[in-house]
């Protein structure tokens, strides 16, 4: 299973980053605007991190949007 | 934003519980067939932990669901 959880971190990074250029945003300013820091944001990003409920909640609230949509 | 935190692990939490108890499955079964602990996942449905996405990932393939289903 290991293969696959390390692809649905790349897929999740892969989204937000996608939302994000979308809408013109720095990382700076998303993580700023998640309470996050701009680190931990570039790392999800780029799928390294095992992002938390909570924190993904974080990100879906700034995007505006329901948790599903970022899946 | 701490309440809506809080409220994100508790939906999260009852979903698994209605969809694990929908089966017919005990937590010990639904535990060991998503490779966690029995202890994780009751907290889990109590909305106790801050579940990773590497973990929701476990539980929608136990479930065979695509993540998005559990939101």
């Amino acid at each position: 299973m290991k293969a696959f959880e390390n692809i649905i971190k790349k897929i999740f990074g892969a989204r937000v980053r996608a939302l994000r250029t979308e809408k013109g945003w720095s990382q700076a300013d998303f993580a700023f605007e998640c309470g996050l820091h701009r680190t931990y944001i570039g790392a999800v990003e780029r799928g390294e991190h095992d992002i938390s409920l909570e924190n993904i909640k974080k990100i879906a609230d700034t995007f505006r949007v329901d948790i599903a949509e970022l899946f």
